[in-house]
């Protein structure tokens, strides 16, 4: 079990406030929170509000389910950089023995472990990655490239936590773009800009930030110091719990890196690039009743509008 | 791992053409599939048209992820009759050396499980099962009981298969009713005949049958045995990749199993009942598209008015 990262004064408080109001229901777990209505009514909203600020991009949808293959995190380097984070699924695969044993030892709450081995499904990690592969498949780009649309996504990250704003099961929604460098890097400042307006119109203030992936242990701190120094990813911070400000959205540029594992090339010829913005959902919604009260009929109109339109 | 169930030879036709149409998207698991554009679209529509048939019903609305507390299955007696179909979360927890090693045999698609211990995590295995405990904290129902929407949920079941109606990970939709077993019944009915309204008016052939649940081992068969006799589960089944139809919607009495469990009484004195209806909702978007072909452009006037009214 990874260890539990207790939550600030202010983060619990948060935290219990909004299961008071049954924003949020709690389910024995640190970091598995149910929604009541409203909460997932304003959830709702904000993912729709993004849809509406994608534009005209020319935009293709795909939608994967919270698990993916293991091959997949194997291959892609996920295992290499996240390994505290990864989720990976057993199952049982006993006979009538073995379950009376197992379900005795549930029964106590004892540990039932052994009964269970490693199947070839991991919880998605993050959203975007199972569209690489399905865009490789299809041979080199077009010369104009590709942009896709995860929807919100449920993706994990094995961090039990009492602060609300680190849950271990979330949506997140990406868009990724994959193309000549040119066309990932204009991609990533329109998406910032966009971002900033669509949280500046619902009274979020969030400071955009140059920012590194939770990489693993010694290598991974090298890793993390290469990012920051190479500006490949920033974020956008804002109060939740509090007493720091969280990432509510990112901007990522990953360069080859998925590119070439997957060898995906351009139609003219060389390898292409990729980039993705990708929006914590339940934490935005947080920020939002953070910064508007508990009751989103008393939030103020042009938020409202914004988010109900 | 779990036996890999061979898809029949119109299954495997019927998976060739939506993936072929880019309907369902391959991850290299099975069961474990993408959704495009347009089957997104059928899928969402027709979860909007169940909240319509819902009607004037006092419904209270919780949304869970695909996770839910280990605890909870060992509570609940999932474990004891399905442990074949649960799937538990295992994590990593070691130090910079073991995580290297971890990640050299990973990059061979070697066995790392040594690495990974059990969390106190599993994979949701039914929507319902985490209402149960929510309602019970509030104490005694009021004498109409309550009736609670899951919204379509992220569910998993550890059944691989090259059948597209066998999911692993799937989305399904259950209101539960929750009251004296009278009012269980009564809901029981009337969603049986909303359901097949509802089926009917999106020109599926779903016939009623009496069903049981698949139990594991032996006493299962016992279980399963005894649920048909006392006619405690319905199923609605259609076909999608044949030859045999394939259940799209259950209507489950569950007597007091849940509420002894959770200890959940009536105002007036009394253990409460309770009963659910549940939706495959991939399921259903698969028949739709068996019945009417794989462009919904091209389907009846009528469904699809249903659908996208």
């Amino acid at each position: 079990m990874a260890t539990y990262r207790e939550a600030s004064p202010g983060q619990a408080a948060f935290l219990q406030s909004l299961l008071d109001a049954g924003l949020l229901l709690d389910t024995g777990a640190p970091g598995l929170l149910g929604q009541g209505a409203v909460f997932d009514d304003v959830r709702e909203a904000f993912t729709a509000a993004v849809t509406r600020a994608s534009g005209a991009d020319p935009i293709e949808s795909m939608r994967f389910p919270p698990l993916t293959s293991t091959f997949e995190i194997e291959k892609n380097g996920y295992l290499a950089s996240f390994p505290h984070l990864a989720g990976t699924v057993y199952s049982f695969e006993g006979d009538d023995a073995q379950a009376l044993e197992l379900e005795a030892r549930a029964a106590r709450h004892a540990d039932w472990s052994e009964f269970q081995s490693k199947t070839d499904a991991v919880l998605l990690p993050a959203a975007c990655y199972p569209v690489y592969p399905q865009i490789a498949r299809r041979g080199p780009l077009p010369s104009d490239g590709v942009i896709v649309d995860t929807g919100s996504a449920w993706v994990f990250r094995n961090e039990p936590s009492g602060d609300p704003a680190r849950m271990r099961s979330f949506h997140m929604r990406e868009f990724v773009r994959i193309g000549d460098p040119a066309d990932v890097a204009t991609f990533r400042d329109v998406w910032l800009e966009r971002t900033v307006d669509l949280f500046t119109r619902l009274g979020l203030v969030a400071e955009s930030e140059v920012a590194s992936d939770p990489f693993f242990g010694r290598v991974g701190r090298m890793l993390a110091a290469n990012q920051r120094e190479q500006e490949l990813k920033f974020e956008l911070v804002a109060l939740i719990g509090g007493p720091e400000p969280t990432a509510i959205a990112s901007f990522n540029y990953h360069q080859d890196h998925f590119t070439q594992i997957y060898e995906i090339g351009l139609e003219g010829g060389g390898i292409a690039h990729t980039g993705c913005v990708a929006f914590g959902i339940e934490r935005v919604t947080l920020a939002l009743f953070r910064a508007h009260g508990l009751d989103p009929r008393a939030w103020p109109a042009e938020v409202r509008a914004e988010l109900w339109s």
